[in-house]
């Protein structure tokens, strides 16, 4: 029988979700991305190295071999109750003070929250309103479930009110079922950019007068370089707003540890929900993150976090400053771990991507990020990874091989070959106001590209 | 706004599968069930004390404060390549020796394993043939999925072949379309029988028959205590069968390390569908395992934890044998941790629950085995945790609350009340031939109940 056959005996078989599953053009990057030559500029990786390595290792070491009938015995599924009180604690620094831990859910990182709030929403077709770009996990999550994703524009204030009350309306009239809207307020993934103070009361208005369900994905709240953190939507409404929190950003990304906090009638799904999904979260990695709240300096730690990401944005932003082609715009992100691109004169992205891999520097191209293949003018750059010296080189190889892009675009464009015919065009700086489609499921072997 | 609304307001937007879910009846019951008076025998909690907790503690020390980069790190959505060799090294015990890395996926725990497979292949509506009784965080997966699940009965061999052979014929006249068999060969859970030899060979030859994919659900295969571990269905068919894997009896469940093994196609959806749901299962863990196999003596562990779950069932098959009244049968497991009883004179284990624990012992009642609403005569009884003293007290208060129950019964029945109807009705020892409905979802607060 051949081990690898070329056409899969099963292909007839498989459920209608997963036929919309494809196979990641920038997994296969990656494998060439991580050639140390290659400074990278993709992944999402927190920089996890600033740990007090031996403080936390003697901490997890003394976890099991003093109670291990608990760290490595099964839990509950809604999480441990421990956990999920200093979970509440947690909250309270971005304004929710108020939250139960009866109302936690404790999940396998917040991409399992997200996932679990929406297997319990969503059928086939339902629409989910988010923003455009967003963040490209939560687009897979929605494919899986075979919702249809309506993005909504942002700009350097984050997602538009107006905007969004516009796509309710026209959802209305078409009769679509919106079942949430999925929102990254703070430091967005990709786009850099904050939801203002005065456009989250707005949300909030616009949620309570269209009866809409917000979804606010907080992953990176508490790493702002400039500020106290801003007060959560949810903590604006405690019954309109399910909350997903991590601790992937603030501590590791490798125990993967998060949360959802929702009403409780929803939480009774929630639990139900991801016991039939996961039994319940390892024990060892939840009582690991408890007991580093318990006993560990963590607030110092996420300033101590925020400080090396700052001299990394500063980086990040310096070098594009200073290097970057004319017409190049992109984000000034105040917090978390990305800045989003716009490249001049509608070059595109993803055809650049493998001349760029050439020239030792590797992006997210921005289709990723919308489920309806626009994108293509922009990427994502991450500085939370690499060094600031790496980074410069990185911005300085990226911008070589966008001026080269240029030189090549003036010359075919001189010769009217019609190859680049997206010149001239005017290219909006968060495009992608109306449309409805399946997920672009392009992923990367780092999981958080 | 009140914090514990009466009704839901979102009561009309969950999507369908969710108004399937129930809240457990059995999880309430979980709270009495943990008081220390109380004998559970409802529980699947692996003995984990008899780790050595300190050489594991300190491993899993060294592997943070050593390698903090990669074990607090995200990694890849299909598993640490160095956990999957050695997860081949583990399934070459059972025969599987063709095995590649490649055609592994490190899941969160198996129960995940299960999840992501349900969701590649299920649409709602189709049937998963499932033994008559069942797993019942299987049965979970499958209700969430909205599949519908068919029962084929198992006698003291295990899955009756001619059975499974019936039902496929019949689904066929029905039109039905059939994605999978679901079964657990070895050491059934709640069952507690192991699919003999010969049976092996005719499940694998139906399957080619019929084009028929297995899922292999394998948990306790080591845990066998009086012979070698049996050939896999895997073993003898590379391409119809997905195999589940877990540490969690082998090892520890509180880690949530299991894997699946499929054919490369198969795999490819599993990764998408992964890093869909969870990104990448937790480093930590999976570095924890991979270090315990590389450097602990996981195979004499192993030895040794059969060898107390041995003493444990021959407490409780002794205990059964002096104690229980006559008319009640129960299977003689030679692996794993179940024992599956029937009640005598069809009285039903659901109504009797209350009394137990008023009598302070618990058990599992059979219908949270079946997706039909039958095992009402029926009990799990599992016999990993407690002591072999408890299981005997345990099993002594039973019997006291069975023949409590037997004098009522016959006291009603002598007034002929009609509350017991049941009496003199033939009782088949594995009973649920024919009937498709939605899972059951009695669930406990202990996740493997």
């Amino acid at each position: 029988m051949p081990r690898h056959p070329r056409l899969d005996p099963l292909a007839d078989r498989y459920a209608a979700r997963t036929h919309g599953m494809k196979t990641s053009e920038i997994r296969a990057l990656f494998s060439v991305v991580s050639r140390p030559e290659v400074v990278s500029l993709a992944g999402g990786m927190p920089a996890v190295t600033a740990l007090p390595l031996d403080a936390v290792g003697s901490m997890i070491g003394e976890l099991v071999s003093g109670m291990g009938a608990q760290t490595l015995q099964y839990g509950s599924g809604q999480g441990d109750p421990r956990l999920r009180e200093r979970i509440c604690d947690v909250m309270a620094l971005e304004g929710i003070t108020d939250a139960s831990p009866s109302e936690v859910v404790v999940t396998v990182g917040s991409q399992q929250g997200l996932d679990l709030v929406t297997r319990v929403f969503c059928d086939p077709g339902d629409v989910v309103l988010a923003e455009g770009p967003s963040y490209v996990g939560a687009l897979g999550v929605f494919q899986a479930a075979e919702a249809r994703v309506r993005h909504v524009p942002m700009d350097d204030d984050g997602l538009i009110p107006e905007a969004l009350e516009q796509a309710l309306l026209e959802c209305r009239a078409n009769g679509d079922r919106v079942k949430f809207l999925y929102t990254v307020p703070n430091y967005h993934n990709p786009g850099g950019v904050t939801l203002s103070e005065p456009r989250r009361q707005a949300i909030v208005d616009i949620a309570d007068r269209y009866d809409l369900l917000v979804i606010e994905d907080n992953p990176y709240g508490l790493l702002g370089f400039d500020r106290e953190p801003m007060r959560a939507l949810r903590a604006r409404d405690a019954q309109r707003v399910v909350y997903l929190g991590s601790f992937s950003k603030t501590f590791s990304p490798g125990l993967r540890v998060g949360w959802v906090l929702a009403p409780l009638a929803v939480r009774e799904k929630l639990v139900l929900a991801t016991e039939a999904q996961v039994l319940c979260p390892p024990s060892l990695t939840q009582y690991a993150v408890a007991r580093y709240l318990d006993t560990q300096p963590w607030r110092e730690q996420i300033k101590l976090f925020t400080e090396l990401y700052r001299e990394r944005r500063d980086a990040t932003l310096e070098s594009l400053d200073a290097l970057m082609p004319p017409g190049t715009t992109w984000t000034r992100p105040d917090g978390g771990f990305y800045v989003w691109l716009k490249l001049p004169n509608g070059l595109d992205s993803k055809l650049m991507q493998p001349r760029a891999v050439n020239a030792h520097v590797a992006y997210v191209p921005g289709i990723g990020f919308y489920a309806d293949g626009s994108g293509r003018e922009h990427m994502r750059l991450s500085y939370c990874y690499p060094e600031p010296d790496q980074i410069r080189e990185g911005v300085r190889r990226l911008a070589r091989v966008i001026e080269a892009e240029l030189d090549l675009h003036s010359t075919f464009d001189a010769v009217d070959t019609g190859s680049f015919r997206a010149v001239g065009r005017p290219v909006p700086t968060h495009t992608a106001e109306t449309l409805v489609g399946p997920a672009n499921s392009d992923r990367s072997e780092d999981p958080r590209a």
